[in-house]
């Protein structure tokens, strides 16, 4: 890619890129293409102390060696792009310290979402927004399992596919645990709010929890089962945490299939500006990291961007003071009565329901229940009291709720 | 905002940034803020002689006298931010000149789309990916009217109600005469394909031709009516055309509801990344001024973005050899025969039925045909003969189909 579109790097930047190094593992192994001599090399020295080399990208992966050879990069004064997700998650605080004592660049676009430039916008674009919360869909095969499980797929025949289509790794543990999607928000919620996010720092669930009952509830109150990250900032402490959630259909998160993904930022000045696209895949992933090695070239020395994204320190909130609309799947008996029970609880707690179904089954019925926003605390603590009552069959399940903008606030759970 | 972000700019560029002077008409008018004393000046001359002047935003509007100061200003060495759109689009080759030979930066984020940064994102992130077309919905007036009529209004039941909201202007000839999206097709053909593209070179349709029938064909074939914009580059050559098409639902760009804008990019390394938002709005127009501001002075004297996007020129396509799959609404004598009469005429053309379903009506029966992509001239062409036949009632109507993504190519007509 460098070497194609090296005349639209000049346009872009009035510099040719030439590619002077690359550290690989093995100089003898086959490639699919034939580098220059000398550029292929096994010793990082070689990359740091070239003083003709102006930026290097990480693209190997992995917390170690890719962590110390980054940090000893930016110590010698190179700036480096990384499409290393885990590595700025993880280690994010101690990586842009480096750069910011070298007076470096390190930019990081391809960690999140591959090619669709949600770094650089909310950086770049939205410096004046006050952007309040980030919602994504940021992980490429639960999605496109959830999309297949919606079409009819059990979980396993969805996974397999992503798998044979190749959005799924061998292990896809990381994938369907939520693991990939937080590591990602909290790369998203730390360049939002300016305050260190780590992946310790996200309340993560996967895939674990979604329920043929989910799927069904999703299609009887039109809307879908999709695995979302939010980060959210209220009264200055945040909140990010990865879900699966009931997304309404006419909003734009629930228009996202298969395996892309797309990201929601909601600020002030904004209201809300989507991303969407391909978040994943090897060509997308270069893309994002050529465009970040051409910002570098046209930003160096100029003060613009070279300071860490963070710039305060946040605490969290409380996970049950966050506000959301929630679905409740309550099996009950199917006589009089129930509902009245059932409401004068919630109400107990102030929580009030915007939308109810109710859907006979054997030996009772199911009701459908959508709740208005209210704090997770108080709908736990109503649900807690009506999984007491004799005319419930079984703990209740619940889901946050992504609802049409503008009907309710979108909230979380 | 300039005030209020203060921090927020120095954090991402280094520089308080101070409000010196602002040009207005009448500086005795009543205002709801307090400008400094001597801020307010009715003399451009007073901006542009400033030594201590790093840039200056253009929201005047118009093309008179907006364009003399723009052209002053770039001549004297200031860069210029312009949310003009007009501008841009009709005298876009004199001022980026003006530009280029004073060395000094001029950006127009907020000329396309308001705070969605299409703009950067085509400039500074899809630097190497070849983009080839750019789909967009880009008129807010004439999608909240579209999305009204949806939802059972007339046509001008919903331009009243678009004008109460403050959608649309009291004469919104602009908006639905389609000539408000092809200035801003303009300017995003004009930097994706690096060749200047003006409102003349853009062949638009507004509203005009938008009929019930059409909207109940859309209801039929699980479709939405949109006015959308398209630029495409083919085989080296461009065309760029706004028109009303029917958008399949599963569509990103169906999605887009109300005053809403979209902007679809493809390219070779990226496939498609969507940018979803508000396209109007002044806090948003503000916000996407502010940030090519910060941008500049981020940028300044590096070399960045200071070049024209333009970099070649491209001829245009003939319209006739744009592909796409069609819509047709032909009414018909409901007999046998007829339907091998019509498929016998498209098929001598090579053009090939995907869709097709009949609907019998007063009189005869309605044939709603979904066409594979094809050129537009053989479309045209089969359809001159169809008309011919003794069982057609009327000229046909034909839209282009924006279909589901990955199943027949996107196109156009």
């Amino acid at each position: 890619m460098l070497v194609e579109n090296a005349d639209d790097i000049e346009r872009a930047t009035g510099h040719r890129l030439r590619v002077a190094r690359a550290l690989v593992r093995d100089q003898a192994k086959e490639r699919d293409f034939t580098p220059e001599p000398g550029v292929l090399t096994t010793d990082p020295a070689a990359i740091r102390d070239d003083p003709s080399i102006a930026v290097v990208a990480e693209v190997m992966g992995g917390i170690d060696p890719a962590g110390t050879y980054v940090l000893e990069l930016l110590a010698a004064g190179k700036p480096v792009v990384t499409a290393n997700k885990q590595l700025v998650a993880q280690r994010g605080a101690e990586l842009f310290a480096a750069a910011v004592r070298a007076s470096v660049q390190l930019r990081f676009e391809a960690s999140v979402c591959a090619a669709i430039p949600v770094i650089k916008v909310l950086r770049e674009a939205l410096v004046v927004t006050n952007v309040h919360r980030v919602l994504g869909i940021v992980n490429g095969t639960t999605n496109f399992i959830l999309t297949e499980m919606e079409g009819g797929a059990t979980f396993d025949e969805a996974l397999a596919e992503a798998q044979r289509r190749g959005f799924a790794e061998a292990d896809p543990t990381d994938d369907v645990s939520g693991a990939d999607a937080a590591a990602k928000m909290a790369i998203l919620a730390t360049v939002a709010f300016g305050s260190r996010v780590t992946l310790a720092d996200v309340d993560y669930r996967g895939l674990e929890g979604v329920a043929p009952l989910h799927l069904a509830a999703a299609r009887e109150l039109d809307m879908v089962v999709r695995l979302v990250g939010a980060a959210t900032l209220v009264d200055g402490k945040l909140d990010v945490r990865v879900r699966p959630a009931l997304v309404d259909r006419r909003h734009p998160l629930a228009a996202v299939d298969g395996a892309f993904n797309a990201v929601m930022l909601q600020g002030d000045a904004i209201r809300e500006i989507t991303l969407e696209g391909p978040g994943a895949g090897g060509i997308e992933t270069a893309s994002a990291v050529v465009a970040d090695m051409v910002s570098i070239i046209g930003t160096t020395a100029t003060g613009f961007l070279q300071n860490d994204a963070c710039w305060r320190t946040l605490d969290r909130l409380p996970p049950g003071e966050l506000r959301s609309p929630f679905y409740v799947h309550l099996e009950v008996d199917d006589r009089s009565g129930v509902l009245a029970h059932v409401a004068r609880r919630l109400a107990a707690h102030d929580v009030s329901v915007a939308r109810l179904v109710q859907t006979p089954v054997e030996g009772g019925a199911v009701l459908h229940i959508v709740l208005h926003e209210s704090p997770q605390r108080d709908v736990d603590n109503a649900l807690a009291e009506i999984v007491q009552l004799p005319e419930v069959h079984a703990p209740p399940s619940v889901l946050p709720v992504i609802s049409d903008r503008g009907v309710v606030e979108l909230g979380w759970a």
